[in-house]
């Protein structure tokens, strides 16, 4: 599966139905790159072809099924155009349909789909042919364009004060106003009623994913996902209040700064790929964890990190663009997403919207896992809600060769036998390290062949499989060779230890959450994993090595950047908006780290238990 | 009444009940003082002791009564500690009582006077103890504020956000919020909700005056009165709006910035002498004529200066004193009194407001006067205005020995007989020229002695009364001379004809008016001479130069800085905002340039008829 030829040139990418535009890479897996921006894509094998749940509907880009496509579509399908995107390296443009995920999310993806009815957005644009001044009609500039709109009050903020009376005069009084109730966001000359746009933001401790959306049409205009620029100041949402205790109030303009000149970059770059103004952004939705919308705010963050970890805020709120300093138009509205506490953030409000937990007479659970895995249980009638930390091992840190899923990483290990381990490495490049969701690849694999025991200690015996790579270190402690293509890559004891610790806190959090609520494995109806943590890993290797409790494999469903696509909810109407605050209210958070079994069930999680 | 000493020192001066101090020099004559000032005092001689209607109850600072008190006020009177303002001279500190106008204004002035029942400000400070977080209860800092108040919702500006955290926990949770409806203004540590204030501005092209206000009592904490300091651009509202035109944006911004520096000093001076922080003035309301209000808030005039003479905005609005950068508290609201058209602004709003005009069964006229003279005519049915330019011969300009109301300034005249003209001079100084209170009554006087003919012309004739003070200037135009103390100051030919168009625009704005509401003169209940014109002037003057309808002269009622009194109505009482709203929508503007038989009413409305 490894190819060291470097993509030769780009293609573009255009998905249906929503005619989003993408630059792809010449040879770039397509599932990888769909679940890398953002896209719910179904998937349990991890984009190895043993699922077939990947499938898209290629419109213009086809190419002979492969073995797994034959194994796993009818003849039927094939004709259709259904393909697996993991099978796909692009090596042309491409039209495709991403098909909608599961029932739950129907209702959802409809909306996506059917956007002439659920369109709301809150604000609208109204071009008005005035009748100019005159002796017998000496009506104020804002009379006129009030009673050009039929309504009796509005405010006009003082940015658009200032710009009414030149203007309304550049095209004889025809001019296009933009308003979000009683308030007039923007007056332009002449007609530009088609030019409404809107960004669903989700700030990410990692990564910044943002979506610019067309407000008339609902049409995705475009995506992009870049790195979080506050990670120069430290990797997780800890690193980054200790800048805050440490340079106090500049530290927090720093970190302000940071992220919102990235987000400013991303509209930039958004804007001109799509040809539009800035200027014609008139509404921004951000959801994110407590801490990244702290900073975004410059709020200072620090009754978060301790004990009772206290928020500012956590209603959802609207902020003027300019006041944030996000370059769009200065008079648009940005709305942060409610949170439900200072741990549990508007990423899950965003994210439980999304799979539409809170409307489900059925009982969910929902679980989004980073350097914090927050938890979320419940149905239509009650959600608790806890956050666990999982410390930073799936992002590749504190393991010796971990890295955060970029080209390079690991992302899939199987072992059978004693052939040579088979890698799947993101970009199909050299590998150069294990992110998240291969080191649990990893870990289960070797659990399978039992060349790690219950305990999690890595065994030395020679008569055990791949025993020719298990070596000892300088510390004369054992590792594994997982690679040696490039450079040598290991699994070391103490990264088991690490992965025992991140997985120990996730399952703990749930099994705790289950008994709190009182309720069986088959009470849950479905296990939704959110973030790309959740598309890329394999769910076997997520059960073998008892990061959850044994749900039935086809209960964990992973919906991608749910927080993202809730975000696009609240953006394209203004309805799921007040759900989610509503929703934000209901859900009843409880301090894990509080609760008095806790001790007990996490030591009891460290182990790996069945296999 | 000429004294050439210099004041030596200055007095405190205390009035009640809403126990304002002030400074006043040594000296200084109380009625022109409290004129000046903005106080709403009764008069119909301008303070020449003839009419016995500037009443004040001194409570310190009494002193034998003169000769003219004698005449005016009963012997009781006298023992209660009535004295006739006009004859005081300050030598120590005063404690007064300035009496209620009249009926119509009784309600208002009630509503000074007992402000227990009609304070209303819309704002409110509250003290809460809050509980401190801990492991039961993780309440985000602002739910837990919300709890404290008791309500559902409550949004926070992103500057109260910020300081929420570290306020809150200065003061062990004790914590002062200050609302406006369900907005946090402010949040301070610990009890500070003795300190809300407010202050009322009004913003003339000639003195900005501003009244500091407690918004808890009512009770004024200081009034100040100062220059525009947009003077330097020009003198009036056209020479202002030619700046605009001359240096676009820049210009704009230069007159904003001067305006605005001008009222933030006035805040700092108000805010020291009442050792008050300005951060604790939350509410700002401003009346101002339409270029004025459109300067202050950089909004471009310059539709205003020509036919049809459309303004930006009429309509009430609110702005925060950050955008506008006074320097206040930044959350602090702005409240911009609504305009009735381009010419018809704030302050007539304002005024009107004050007089109760729009809320009486009787049909009353209230006038203005100023570069522009407003008349609004009507009741609580049916109200007419318009809006005549008077031209700048009442400040001074134009007139050979014109000046502004200012120390110097001869601002009353008699003449009888053939002895010397009696003058009554600003300050008490040698004079230095005339203001437009003495420039009518010098005319008037001139009429009465028959030194000027119907026609206007100034006779030089040797049989005539003060025929010896007329000579001919270098252009052999006749010239009176007035004083010849210090320098001669003449009125000139000239200087007639200038009077005559200014009185002739108002005249005939008067006269078209009434004509357009088709009412007698009889039928007017009370004319309300606005401005400190309407106090200086003297009614009798005004009536023989028929700058007004021959109305019985006690129908003319001054009532002083109506536009200032009206702004404080608006600060003390959020139902009386709304209501200058809704009377500016009422009011129905006709355009006098636009009305046919002007120009007749106009040449008619030159002469001196009738002495």
């Amino acid at each position: 599966m490894i190819r060291d030829t470097a993509p030769a040139n780009s293609h573009v990418l255009t998905i249906l139905p929503q005619e989003d535009k993408l630059e792809i890479e010449e040879g770039e897996n397509l599932f990888r790159f769909l679940v890398r921006h953002g896209y719910s894509i179904l998937s349990s094998c991890g984009g190895m072809g043993s699922c077939g749940k990947c499938r898209v509907l290629m419109h213009k880009g086809l190419k002979p099924p492969t073995e797994s496509e034959e194994v796993h579509l009818s003849q039927v399908e094939l004709d259709q155009g259904w393909r697996l995107s993991c099978q796909q390296r692009v090596s042309c443009d491409i039209v495709l349909e991403v098909p909608r995920i599961d029932e739950t999310t129907q209702a959802k993806e409809l909306l996506k789909h059917e956007l002439h009815i659920a369109l709301d957005p809150g604000m609208e644009k109204v071009y008005l042919e005035l009748a100019s001044p005159g002796k017998e009609d000496q009506r104020p500039d804002t009379l006129r364009i009030q009673e050009g709109l039929g309504v009796e009050r509005m405010a006009f903020p003082l940015s658009v004060l200032r710009k009414v009376p030149r203007v309304l005069r550049v095209k004889n009084f025809g001019a296009t106003v933009t308003k979000e109730e009683d308030r007039a966001l923007d007056v332009e000359s002449g007609d530009t009623t088609g030019a409404l746009y809107g960004l669903a933001i989700d700030i990410g401790t990692t990564t910044v994913a943002g979506y610019l959306l067309n407000l008339n049409t609902g049409q995705v205009m475009g995506v992009r996902s870049q790195m979080n620029p506050q990670k120069s100041f430290g990797a997780d949402v800890i690193a980054r209040i200790k800048h805050v205790y440490e340079h106090a109030e500049a530290g927090l303009k720093e970190l302000q700064e940071a992220v919102v000149s990235g987000i400013n970059r991303m509209i930039h770059q958004l804007c001109q790929t799509a040809t539009i103004e800035p200027a014609h952004i008139y509404k921004v939705t951000v959801a994110g964890n407590p801490t990244m919308l702290h900073l975004f705010t410059a709020v200072d963050p620090r009754q978060i990190d301790h004990s009772p970890y206290i928020p500012v805020l956590r209603d959802g709120t609207t902020i003027s663009a300019e006041e944030l300093g996000l370059e769009i138009n200065p008079e648009g509205r940005v709305y942060i997403i409610p949170a439900i506490s200072g741990y549990v953030g508007a990423d899950i409000t965003a994210g439980v919207l999304f799979t539409n937990l809170h409307q489900s007479s059925k009982l969910n659970l929902f679980l989004d896992i980073g350097t914090n895995a927050e938890i979320v249980l419940g149905n239509r009638e009650r959600m608790l809600a806890c956050s666990t930390p999982a410390g930073p091992a799936f992002e590749g840190a504190l393991i010796k060769h971990g890295m955060s899923a970029t080209p390079g990483a690991i992302a899939h290990v199987s072992l059978s036998g004693d052939s040579e381990p088979k890698l799947e490495v993101i970009g199909n490049s050299i590998p150069k390290g294990i992110c998240g969701s291969g080191l649990i690849d990893l870990i289960a694999e070797l659990r399978k062949v039992e060349l790690i025991n219950e305990k999690g200690k890595l065994l030395t015996q020679d008569n055990l499989h791949y025993a020719k790579r298990v070596t000892l270190n300088e510390q004369s402690q054992p590792q594994f060779l997982v690679s040696d293509e490039d450079k040598p890559i290991y699994l070391t004891q103490q990264d088991i230890r690490e992965l025992q610790l991140a997985k120990g806190a996730i399952r703990s959090g749930v099994d705790i959450v289950l008994h709190e609520w009182g309720a069986a494995l088959e009470d849950i109806d479905v296990v939704y994993l959110a973030g790309a943590f959740g598309n890329y890993v394999r769910r076997e290797s997520v059960l073998r090595i008892g990061m959850l409790p044994p749900f039935p494999i086809e209960k964990l469903k992973p919906v991608g950047n749910a927080a993202g696509q809730g975000a696009k909810l609240c953006l394209l109407n203004q309805g799921e908006w007040i759900k989610a605050q509503e929703l934000a209210e209901q859900v009843q958070y409880f301090e894990l780290s509080y609760y008095k079994g806790f001790s007990d069930t996490f030591i009891e999680s460290l182990y790996f238990k069945g296999i």
